[in-house]
């Protein structure tokens, strides 16, 4: 059996969306069936007629859709709602879906504020629901494998965290163009108050807190615009202390020129090091002081279930970032569809982003912002 | 509208038949709604309760679907039927289709010999049928940009071509075990004439032709069984001449230790150089011989409307393998689609593997084999 | 005609001495023919004896060396002092020699403190006297390149500057052992008041200051201890603001296990961004937003003069670290030997380090330590 | 003490000689102190004035200074000659010499055919001489570790070896002009029966040989002359038989528009493989089937004594053709000292290519063009 979804936004013109309705369908798991596309119901309808859903489970708004959804037959209405809004749009709706005992998808940065974020986490927590966070990164199964790699204690005691976010797309003053993404990105009313830290920033410092297990307990970042009239911050960099003592460096921008989405992960330890790069997602390159470095590969014999759970191809025959995406859309389904049968959902399954990522990515945001103005040189991220 | 798929072969346990699975339904073009999925009904039986098709449209044999979905009112019955057997059972299901009036999607090498090949080119121009050859390699996008390059004088006359397969899964006799794969791509009785050559050195030889739009004339083979008591080729390599002058050489293997499927292409004129490399695929490097290489990047704005088309996802969120077989899927589908509309195909969605690159294929497999076991030099492959 | 060197410090089993003295003669235009080796004699005269100087040459301290050899006739006496010693033996053997006549290569940290270094700039500039800091990675021809394009505004506007520095040599505490570089490097009465930072973020600072032709303005330091018992930091990153208003990130440290000495500099500007990494020493990549990257490559015949000028050998005849340390020495004595005709060198020929680069990094050095321990976050590189 | 060399050839423009100087004296072991620089008296004046050599000991031919050198007393005259003319000029220097008691250093290929090779081969054994060829790749660190770790059976049985040596620098036809490289190796009259299988395949050939330990007993060639107006091979490649069963394929090219000089090697073994790529000379990448590749690293502890001898830095500072071609002229010099001493010299030393890789080599060329000429399809190397 299928899980049938309904989408929230993704209406014409949105990138995330397409990725989220495919990442979604790709391993027969899902089924998308509802949707309010767009807060214009005739985009929302058009959306829904290309593509081939019925026309009454398109919606003209995500209130409409979930109350009417509700009132379906339990065998035909959604499962579960993906949320693929602008942040400002983000908190409403999850809080409806999950107070209508929908399970929910999110795309990130979870919430507008880090006070929306922290009344989300109560919500999820009363509604026992699954939440998800589409964190796509650590969708890949050789990021799995990193932070296997990490608890196993092959690395020894983290020492030293390196986690650097490249992109070039607003290397100009795009904003006032048809640039749809580059409007809203943009946007404080939309966006919230970090532009460049909280679209990208969110992802490095999610992957750095999830492959250490550690957690940032201080920072110290230098935030600039660097595109004159540009009114959110669109590069950056921060200082990090971990609360096992180790140091770490984050970096997010999105003004250099010939830059694409490189997103790069160099992690130390007292007995090695581990590196990877999203430009080669299907490698991680272990690095000791005294043998050679070893590259592991996706889909080989030789790693940890919960990296092997997440291939679908052998070796050497690459997957991207579309399958990384539907990895926590995968996981998410078979962990909701085990609920149905009243059972527990295998460790593997269970290792997507969930609500306490989505606060502490919303803290991160309200302290690298706070830090970029503050004379101060470290900013505590301890409440 | 979804295209309904039929799928022939693809039981438990079949690698291809999942990849043809997920490739066909991610774009949301083709949905699975028929299948014949074992020459064992009850092991058809589960793989359609796993899939979540009906009962009845689950099949005991090809046969029996193509005569009872040939019974169904148009609006239910499928457009076409994917064959993912092994080479024995490619002929007579394709032939069975296409007389019947359905499209076909077949996996590769065509058939299990010259002859075969030849015929059911006659019966696929009879059928005024779209017929798509799963050569994988020429779905990414990049293998689209490298034949317009070449197309376009990029290069100048072609003088020179590489093009390497690698792989290292049969470096052990592993006949003998219960991997599937290794027992019938070794069997002469289901594989053909040909082992290494017929499975990875059709892609080779595929692309070569494909990308440089030149034909082999003649070759002059090494073949070689590496591995005692395997019944067929595992490894080899061949010169190759091309009707342009142009010289060439192939390599495919299996029995190279630590290889997984890296595929490599690289092409030379008078005026510059191309290569590609599967473990990278989304890059095509081009090769000046008095200014800078070049760094092409699939989802880049500066590339052909071939390679553009077949992209997803901007550049830098890297596509793979089943992107790949999937855009070949696509392809096929918006062809069917757009016959249904009397209407005309673009030229970029025509760009798929046909029954004349099949029997390329399958007189290359003749002549390579005829010239590993010959003492004369060169082998022409004029008819 | 070549020069006659004088060699101070380079004793048995000092590594960088004996890389100054190949780097030195490679090219054929200075032999070394004097030498006080060590402060102990009998170690001095053994060295000697190794490298087959004649016995009168070899002393057994720098101011002897420097008192016999103005003694000797103009056509025996050497023409310059190169000066291999730890830091803290830096800027008595440059004075001396300086004020008795002769030209001086000195390794880098320049002094032992930042005062020194201002008073070895007064020293210099007085004598007229060639002087050169041998900071190696200014050596090869694709930073020389680098520089180039910059300078000739292909990037546009510099934006951003990131030079990361990572070795792991110091991952344990190896201060005890025998080995000889990690003694004199962690120990404050030789190295002075930085380990990492003096030994290796000086290369980095000097790379970005020579390469975008900018000054660091003001920076913000995170500087750590990783290694515990050690006395001097081996660990760090900080901040930047160039003259500009671009801003740039330096990152040093020993501590990486598995790291090798892979400096490697990025560097972004309004049209384009360049990267070079010393793993690969003679690519220098150009990446631009709306057309393909681009790869140079050392001994090509499309690079700047000072690239050019700094190869010995035809495009993919890899030349290295040696190479690069000979091209200072290279450039220097060619200097040297035009003024002895009274002439002017070459604008590529002046192109080595020199004590403004050295007062500089002196500064670096005050500074960058000065930050690690403040509160306050930025401090101001303005006297 | 200094070995004293006299050079022949490598007069003004020539690229080889320049590189042979500097190789044979930067570690001080050698001291270029005569020479007979060009068969043009005048030229070789030149060249010896440039080079600071006294006057008496330029020389207008070989002859003289092999006379001259031999009259001279034993403490100043040479010890050695460096024969770096072209090949019809290399037998009858070489075999002057050596009956003169001078030990030999000679470029690549050997002589101007396989019977010249096989007289020269009498003459050494009966000389006593060292004798040593400069087939500069075996002076790589990484190529001698990947020998050592055939020979210690790390990848069990060799079963498949590819070696390929592409360049572009003849993709035109530039004999006409004045790049005196392409005029001598295009020209049989002075380069022999081969071109580029003379002056690169010989490299690749020797490369097969040297690392695997093996011999080729059998070839099948395709040679091309693909610029017109060319009169020898600047293309081709040729399918390996090893004296263990073993196939092995090698190509040479220099018509291949856009590469330098990537010789390229891989070889498989029944446990594992190995590759290395002169791009990136100091890596040596093992692989194999069930465990993580391994990056092995040159000036690492981890090495075999053979590729430790002759590495000058630590790891990560990397070292180029100038060092592989040097650390031939260091273990020649370091053999010859030692027959001074009346001591054996240490294995790792002795390790450089002599007369019998020669002979194979003039063998290899006679054959491979026989081959390229013959309907045949095999071709027999043994005698």
């Amino acid at each position: 059996m299928k899980l049938r979804m309904g989408m929230i936004g993704g209406g014409p013109g949105a990138f995330i969306g397409a990725i989220h309705r495919t990442a979604a369908q790709m391993d027969g798991e899902i089924e998308l069936v509802a949707g309010a596309f767009s807060s214009d119901p005739s985009k929302s309808k058009l959306m829904g007629e290309e593509l081939g859903l019925k026309g009454e489970r398109v919606y003209g708004s995500y209130k409409e859709m979930i109350e009417k959804e509700n009132a379906l037959p339990e065998n035909e209405r959604i499962h579960f709602v993906s949320i693929v809004t602008p942040n400002h749009l983000h908190f409403e709706p999850a809080k409806l879906a999950l107070e209508n005992g929908f399970d929910v998808v999110l795309d990130k940065p979870m919430t507008f504020d880090l006070k929306e974020a922290k009344e989300l986490k109560t919500i999820v927590e009363k509604s026992g629901k699954y939440f998800c966070l589409t964190h796509t990164y650590s969708g890949y199964p050789m990021i799995k494998e990193a932070r296997q790699q990490v608890k196993n204690g092959k690395l020894g005691k983290v020492r030293k965290v390196f986690v650097t976010y490249p992109q070039g797309w607003l290397n100009d003053f795009i904003e006032g163009s048809d640039q749809k993404q580059a409007s809203w990105r943009t946007d404080p009313s939309k966006s919230g108050i970090a532009g460049c830290m909280g679209d990208i920033g969110t992802h490095a410092f999610n992957l750095a807190e999830y492959i250490t297990g550690l957690e940032v307990e201080k920072l110290c970042a230098d935030i600039n615009i660097v595109v004159e009239g540009r009114k959110l911050d669109d590069d950056g960099a921060a200082f990090l202390k971990f609360n096992n003592g180790a140091s770490g460096l984050l970096v997010a921008s999105q003004v250099l020129a010939g830059e694409e989405n490189n997103l790069t992960l160099k992690i130390y330890g007292e007995k090695g090091g581990l590196e990877w790069k999203h430009a080669d997602p299907n490698t991680l390159l272990l690095k000791w002081p005294d043998k050679p470095a070893e590259i592991l590969r996706a889909g080989t014999g030789y790693l940890s279930s919960f990296a092997t759970h997440n291939s679908r191809t052998p070796s050497g025959h690459p997957e991207g970032f579309i399958e990384a995406f539907a990895n926590h859309y995968r996981n998410f389904a078979l962990c909701v569809k085990k609920r149905m049968e009243n059972k527990k959902p295998k460790e593997e399954w269970l290792d997507f982003p969930g609500v306490d990522a989505g606060v502490r990515g919303m803290l991160f945001i309200e302290k690298i912002i706070e830090s970029g103005k503050s004379n101060e040189k470290w900013i505590s991220l301890k409440s």
